[in-house]
């Protein structure tokens, strides 16, 4: 129960309007995209500025109430569920875009921006903001950076980090520290913006955020190849490395995604097809013929079944609809999947797949593989079937298993939140969590932001 | 001075070989390349593992001495310099490449490795290490992490810290921590690496390095641009990268530094000449004679007066010519020069050098500017000439004043060390600053680790 004092003085310094603390209220701030993890807060504040946020943080110290920041509430691992209750801290007030130094190539944001959005003014000027994670419509610029999320182009342009090049940050006592600035090479102290970035929330609210846009490519290529198994298609991506083309996209579904795909909007696969490719090249318009030729080469050499090349922003839609597909055409197997989201070095793909068919057949359940090729990143469902049983929870450890074993990780895009937070092990070592530990504790000595997320109890 | 059970136990944990305390010995490491900044430790160790380097550390707590790592004593702000006395542990054991994965683009190597040599293994197979600083023939990639170097590809390939994944660290304290893996979305855990990267060997000792490699370029091309003014050039950088196009290398010679060259070597620059770009493309082969187009079509909306293309690698080195002289051209100008290493937003760097010019001029002194256009890195070279008085110190303050008015920073790639310590909080406001000593106190509660560099006292 919150403290009637504590109360009164988040509605003296932010008004009634921008907080609540009525149950009815607390839904909406409940839950994110992860089905299992619910918990209702005991109130919600929308500070607009970082002397509130402070303010916010301080109050939260004095009375000891757990804090929980939000953006746009579509995490996959329940960052922004309050699990510990307390308040949630909303940032959508944080939504103006401050700054476009357009010769500079920076932009200065408010984290709650909707990415799609600064996207679509940074488009405008013939720039380019690369993180492309599926959310874009509704995922926020803190909550990306909090997660470090990634998405389609980021097998050439990399993950929301690499263009983040400074933070404002209100620590969880309340202090307002900046971070990095709007220069590429800065050695000016210690480099504490990575720290903050997929952070998820716990070690400060980022306030603002000074970002790194690129040149819009000029033009870009779509390409679909498929291939009779993963393992083809794994050479094939070799194939096309070693050619020095370095293409912003590269998905792929598996042999059960293309079924299930095929199966509910009737694309054209063929039996014969295991899996498929889904390819993007970008930059000078010139280059690009030569580019999806070299990829067509590497790919007919690895033995590929069927390539196609879109001829024009209709063929596009068209090559991506498989893979924008695959989320519905899986609910026509089943209506309950156990999802996870992990990476491993990219060259053993193959191996990791392999493992999972294993785990697969073992627990007779149904695993589907689809993800970014391109950066090692596999997003595993799971799944008894639509009458099957309960899911064999000891699969999903297997599934971790694998995965350290190949030297994977247990978390890719999609954070630790406070679903993987027990498994955190299998990749930090205790050394290492210590140290995290330790980090934590410095700047939040009372545990009061974002509790029960990232790190296990120590 | 050391005391002699500390020495003992030393010399039994390594052997006579592995270290020494006699004072001639000393004075190896007791300088980088900064000429002003010498300090004389009083003994040396040479560990070749982890655990001698954690032992080190341990006995270094025990007894209360500092102790300084060492790479190849190529820094410029006296990183390596132990100013307060203790031990220098000299790195160069550490000199083995370990694993070369050759399908998932990652090298693991022992930080003692010179950036040369990691490069030629690398490039044996096909693949590019990009960190690329002029100092690779001596420099270790221990001390480009440390500094977190950057080079003549940064305009397209970034500095050093985009290609570390992951560390092993020694504490100050003598823990063994592991951070980073092998995968480019990796979100298990805080991100501890970034931290580590830039820290100049005061948070922690790097004993292994997961490095990120690249396919190697297909092919590159050379040209050479100038412009009567640093206005002129700075117009066509823009135009190029309007383009789209993104060169690896983009270096700069102001007018001061163009004429010394052409002095010493007459390379054929023109009077009306005053400013020089040298500029880089890579990538696959067919795409690089559009982008040379572009380029050169950018410069001549530009008002280039010169424009040149290298036809041979012969070629090459000839445009090459101007820039690799240019340390040699500005000693005949002057023998003692104050030397200076700033960033600010590129599209700042007109602005830049125009503060420069005024400060030479109120001084009465000559300022040489080159550097790495591409990311906004300008080397500052200062001198009040062969037969000038003592310089006046005022000028750096208000070189460093003109840096933070114009958004950049105080040290762009060659650390703060011990030289700028006292300049940093003109980067840093006070909640930043104790923010990064609490982390430093953290790690190392006597300071005994390179102690007297990067933070000035609290
Ligand atoms: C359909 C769908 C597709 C998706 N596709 C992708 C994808 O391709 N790639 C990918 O990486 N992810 C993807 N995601 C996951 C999700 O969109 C990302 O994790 C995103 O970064 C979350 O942003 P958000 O604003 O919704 O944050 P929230 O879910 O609200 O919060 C996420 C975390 O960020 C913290 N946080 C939010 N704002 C701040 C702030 N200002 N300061 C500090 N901490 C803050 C929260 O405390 C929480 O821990 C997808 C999700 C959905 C539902
Ligand atoms: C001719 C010349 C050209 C140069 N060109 C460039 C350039 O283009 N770009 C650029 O960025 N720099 C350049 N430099 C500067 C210098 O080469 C770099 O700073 C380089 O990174 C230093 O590496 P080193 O191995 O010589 O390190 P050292 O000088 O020995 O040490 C540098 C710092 O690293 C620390 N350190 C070393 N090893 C470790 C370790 N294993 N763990 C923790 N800390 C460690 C030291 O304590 C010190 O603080 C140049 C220098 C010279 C002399």
């Amino acid at each position: 129960m919150l403290h009637q004092e504590f109360i009164h003085k988040l509605e003296d310094l932010l008004g009634k309007d921008r907080c609540t603390f009525s149950p009815e209220d607390m839904v909406a701030y409940s839950y994110d995209a992860n089905p299992e993890k619910r918990a209702q807060p005991e109130g919600m504040v929308s500070p607009k500025n970082k002397e509130e946020v402070a303010e916010i943080m301080k109050l939260a110290y004095a009375y000891d109430v757990p804090v929980t920041p939000r953006g746009g509430g579509s995490g996959y691992t329940g960052g922004c569920v309050p699990v510990q209750g307390g308040i949630v801290m909303a940032m959508d007030r944080f939504n103006r875009i401050l700054e476009i130094d357009r010769d500079n190539f920076i932009v200065i944001v408010e984290p709650g921006v909707v990415v799609q959005d600064l996207q679509a003014e940074v488009d405008r000027i013939g720039q380019m903001y690369p993180p492309d994670p599926a959310s874009v419509a509704f995922a926020t610029i803190g909550g990306n950076i909090a997660e470090n999320a990634g998405g389609i182009r980021a097998a050439k342009y990399g993950v929301t980090k690499h263009y983040v090049m400074g933070l404002e940050v209100v620590l969880p006592t309340g202090e307002i520290v900046r971070t990095g600035s709007k220069c590429v090479k800065d050695v000016a102290g210690y480099n504490l913006t990575e720290l903050f970035v997929g952070s998820e929330g716990t070690l400060g609210i980022i306030t603002k955020a000074v970002l790194k846009v690129v040149p819009k490519p000029e033009a870009r290529r779509t390409m679909t190849a498929t291939f009779s198994t993963l393992e083809k298609a794994a050479e094939a991506v070799s194939a096309i490395y070693a050619t020095g083309v370095r293409p912003a996209t590269l998905e792929f579904l598996d042999r059960i995604s293309l079924e299930a795909v095929e199966k509910a909007i009737a694309f054209g696969a063929k039996p014969e097809e295991g899996a498929l490719l889904l390819i993007e090249v970008d930059g000078s318009d010139h280059a690009l013929d030569a580019e999806v030729e070299k990829i067509q080469t590497a790919c007919e050499q690895c033995g590929v079944i069927t390539f196609r090349k879109a001829q024009s922003d209709e063929d596009r839609e068209d090559l991506w609809k498989a893979r924008r597909a695959l989320s519905f055409a899986l609910c026509e197997i089943a209506t309950e999947w156990e999802d996870d989201d992990i990476s491993v070095p990219i060259a053993r793909i193959p191996a990791m797949i392999r493992k999972l068919d294993q785990i697969a057949e073992r627990h007779h359940i149904i695993i589907a593989n689809f993800g970014h090729y391109g950066d090692g990143n596999i997003h595993i469902g799971m799944t008894t079937g639509k009458n099957g049983g309960p899911f064999p929870m000891k699969a999903k450890q297997e599934v971790v298993a694998a995965v350290v074993e190949l030297e994977g990780r247990i978390a890719a895009e999609h954070g630790i939140g406070c679903v993987k937070v027990e498994n955190l092990h299998w990749n930090i070592d205790e050394p290492t969590m210590n140290l995290m530990r330790r980090f934590k504790t410095l700047l939040d000595p009372k545990g009061l932001l974002n509790p029960g997320k990232v790190m296990p109890k120590g």
